[in-house]
Parts: C-alpha cells; structure tokens; sequence
C-alpha cells in the first residue's frame, strides 16, 4: 500500500508544521502507527493519530492540537476544501481488467456510463477503452462540487450518474452499497463488477426497497420522531433537518431535533421517540439499518411519511453541492 | 426537578438567539425533549438537543449551529469560562440531613473537611452547622479554578480537599467514585454519607487500589503503548501525551500518541498496543477499567511503568488549574 511518505515529507520539510495529525478510515487505521513512525523518523514534527471514528472525507479531524492534518483514503471533498490538508487518497493496485472483460458479456449498452470510487479511479481511461473496444458508446459524467473525479461516486453523492444520458452503468469497485445507490439514485441498470472478488452482478435494488418501506410502513404508525442533524463537517444539515421538525408538528406530529456526531444505536437510546430520521450520513441509514431497534428515515422517506410526497415517487438522499 | 426554564426564557429574551441548544449529561437525557418543548413554546427560538454523550461540564457542545449553549447538570468549570454558556446546575432536593446525623457516629474528628458535588453543594453550610454543633472542628476547602464552589469535588479534581488541613472528609452525595477520590488524593480517612441511599461509610480505597496495580503489574510487561489524548475542551493535555510517548521511547518503549474523543473499549481496538495511556478523563481510566482488553493507565501510573517514579508514590490523576 502506497501512504505518499515522501509526499508527507516533502510537504512537512515546506510548512514546517510542529504538529502533524494522521486520519485514517476505520479499515486502515491498523496501519497508524507504523505511518506515524515512519514520519517521525523523517520529519522534525511530532505526529499524532486522530482516534476517532472516520468514514469519509466529510468528516476531517481539525480538533485542536496539529498544524496540519493529513487524510488517508478518501479524496477531497472540493465544497469543503481547507487549508493544511493532505489527501493521500489510496488507490488500489488490484488490475480490474479482468473482471471488466468479464462484466463486457452482460452490458447491453448502446451507451454504458463509467462509475467508481477513488480506489479505482485511474483505470478508468482503461475501461472506457475496453468497452469501447467492445462496441459500445461510452460516458463518464462530472460530477458537482462534491466529488473530485469525474465519474467518482460517494455515498451520498451520484452526481457523476446522474450527469450522463445512457441506458445503464458499469460500477468497478467493492462493496454492494455504491452500485445499488447508483441503481436507486438514476433508476438505470447497473453493472457492478469487483475486482477484489472477480464477480460481476447485476445490482438488485429490489431487497433493499422492500425493507426501506417497511421501514416507511412501521414509521406510518408512529407518533413521536426525532429528527437528528450531524455535527460533522460535511454533514450538516440542521436547517433541513429543523424544517421536519416543523413539518411533522405542524402535521400533529411530537417532534424535536438533536444534533449528534455518531449516528449510533447507543447515541438515539437517550432520545425517546418511536421513529428517527437521520438528515447527516445518508449511508448510516441503509447500512446500519439493521441495527437500529426502530425505523430511522431519510429526510426523503419522512416526507413520504407525512404525505408531503407520493409514496411512489422514492429518491435516495443525496448530499448535492451545485 | 427544577430545570431553571424561567432564567432560560429571560435570557433568551435578552441574547435573542436564534437557535438555542441543549445539552444534557447522560442520566438526564431523557427529559431533554420535553424541557425542550417547553422552551420553544415560550420563546422566538429553535431548540435543538446536544446528542452526543455528556459526562460533565468539560464536555461543552459548540459544535455548529446554535447561538446559546444552555448546559444542565453540572457547575460551571471556571478556568474554561466560555460566552454564551447557560449552566443549570440542577440541585437535588433530597434532604441531606438524616444521613449526615448518621455520620455524625462515624466521624472522629477533631478537624472535619466537607466535600460534596453540585448537586449537594448549597446544603454545606446546614451541614458545617450539625458538625459544629456535634462538638468537632469543620473545614471547607476554597478550590482551584478547575471548581466553582468551596467543598466541591469533580472526578478529576480535589483541589477543595487538598487546601485544608483536616483529619478527616465527609463526603456527601452519591456514588463512590468522589469519596475514594478525595481518600486517594489526600491519604486521609473519608466517610461517605449518600443520602439517597441514606448510607453512610468510611471509603476503602483498598480494593480499588489493588485493581490499578494489578493492572501496573500487568503493564510492566507490555513494550508497546499507545498514549491517548482528549479533544473535549476541558480535557486535552496534548503536550503531556506526547511527552509521555517520548519518555517512554527514550527508555526503548514502542510508543505513539493518538487524539480521541471519547475512551471507549471500541475506539481502542483500533489502535495496537499492549496498554494504554489515558491523558484525558481521569474518571474514565478507573471507573471503565473493567471494560478495556488492555491495562489503560493514568499518566501518574504509566510513570511507575516507565521507573520515573517510586511504586509506592501513588497519586490520583487530577486536572489542577491552579
């Protein structure tokens, strides 16, 4: 794995910063300590580990103590961009060729849209290639000032698909959340195919529908909500998550706001209510779903709750920066 | 339970802020939505919940998007004195006297030292009264700036106990976690009247004392630490962290620092190390001993670790601000 040392140095032997913190996401901070010793050995600063919790690059480490912070794997955030911050974003060196030559067999195309994280995001010139070889139109979308790289997609943002006209997409990547939040966000086909695993799917939003509306269905029944806004950098949204408040009580609805930094089972026990809609990480609502003993919303669903949408017209939350 | 709405309301008319936040310690959470409520319905304000977890008035939330921070539960710290900040100390009205005229039997004297917490502290002159009246000498310490009033003690601070000169403390209040602290701190004999278990008791330090060198001895073995630092405004000692982490290099130890909110079993898991050192909440370290895999010592213990202090020179971890 390449942690950019040199990069790290060179930038710390120009800033000359006396305090340098290191943020990793929660599966590379294993790799901390050794990064930090590392940089020590070869800078004049002293380097400290940020040990909370880090899921993106929304959520970057400017508690007090560093001069400078530098953000292992996730790419900048351009609407957040801030000063002393060093992205060391981590690509992977996995070859996703095969696995794309194998995804070829289920894309129909005519025109076939390119998305993936920032792991992979150098090979996508390869893959428009490859696709293209394969007779296909090819696009890869920019996206707005919430994603770095064109034809980049994060958990709350699929800009980068939702910026290209064509009939489905190729996802290159890990993990079901993005190609599924890629099928939900444009309601297109998509094609994910995993260069970890080497397996190619067909992304099936189906199971994921039917429990976000017996969530919805379970929320129907419920009298008491709150509303809970996130305190992390990029992803607050108080105003928003205030005007459900308001929503739900002018509807008759019991309804508050808290403001939380972990969205967690343990954090929404202090806080009765029989639902909760969650206006920070749209991805804690679906991936952690299971965890939450009662229904936690996005601001979305809410609003299909309380009959201010269609309850067919579902959007998936999406944190959009014009 | 007297949750000050009126002095709220007149300084929200006063200040005028447009959102107004509240932040609550765990054990009063619960009531949050409602005080909250109430509130709104008397002023031009929107109210949103602090939904982080709480544990003292070291912990303020100024996080984002509130104009007021109204703080219930604990004393103002005054070395942190902040603008804005509403404390509500919330005063428990148990009658105290019953199990003070319990521990009247216990007490020896001839010199008595009084200490309680916030909750109590507006009962001290009642009980100096009942002391003096039993015939002994009473004290009450004027503390550091780390407490607001005379006799008052907080889990990482016994500065009231430390200015007076005394044979012995009574301790009233609940728990036992400020009783053994004001025992360990000052070597003196502390009988502890809770009155809402109307028990009275002399504090055994014994035990606990047992546990943090079972835990010392334990460290003694380890060659890797990682020593953790506080980003809650009232508890970053970052500067001593990391001279802790090059203390123990010196002496051959693998060691780094690492910045956190809050010491949880959860966080550490992320962060090899055979024991741990923790700089922030010294209450944390004792109370949650139980709860880490690893030994987590306090800066005083990991010195013992390190041979820079005699075994036997036992001291509390305290955050003094003299």
């Amino acid at each position: 794995m390449d942690f950019e040392i040199e990069r790290i140095v060179e930038c710390a032997e120009r800033e000359k910063p006396r305090v340098i913190r290191l943020q990793f996401p929660e599966g590379l901070k294993r790799h901390a300590p050794h990064v930090a010793k590392v940089i020590e050995q070869q800078t004049d600063a002293t380097v400290v580990l940020s040990g909370d919790p880090c899921y993106g690059a929304c959520d970057l480490d400017f508690s007090v103590g560093a001069d400078l912070l530098v953000h292992f794997g996730h790419a900048e955030i351009p609407e957040l961009a801030a000063h002393r911050v060093l992205f060391v974003e981590m690509r992977s060196d996995v070859d996703v060729m095969p696995v794309v030559h194998k995804a070829l067999g289920l894309l129909a195309g005519p025109r076939v849209g390119i998305v993936t994280n920032v792991q992979h995001v150098h090979t996508i010139g390869l893959v428009r290639r490859c696709i293209e070889v394969a007779g296909l139109a090819c696009s890869v979308g920019e996206g707005d000032r919430r994603v770095k790289y064109p034809g980049q997609v994060l958990g709350c943002n699929f800009s980068c698909a939702h910026a290209i006209d064509v009939e489905e997409y190729l996802y290159v990547g890990g993990g079901a959340f993005h190609p599924l939040g890629v099928a939900l966000a444009t309601g297109k086909r998509v094609i994910a195919a995993d260069p970890f695993l080497q397996r190619v799917a067909v992304s099936d939003t189906s199971l994921l529908m039917k429990q976000r509306y017996a969530l919805i269905a379970k929320a129907l029944d419920a009298r008491t909500f709150c509303v809970l806004a996130g305190t992390k950098m990029g992803q607050r949204r108080l105003d928003l998550a205030h005007a459900l408040t308001v929503n739900a009580r002018e509807r008759g609805y019991d309804a508050y706001t808290a403001t939380i930094n972990e969205v967690t089972p343990g954090a929404l026990y202090q806080f009765p209510a029989e639902a909760y809609v969650n206006t920070a990480c749209p991805r804690i609502t679906v991936d952690d779903a299971a965890r939450f003993k009662a229904p936690v919303l996005t601001p979305v669903e809410f609003e299909m709750v309380l009959g201010k949408r269609d309850l067919s017209a579902y959007e998936l939350d999406e944190f959009s920066s014009p």
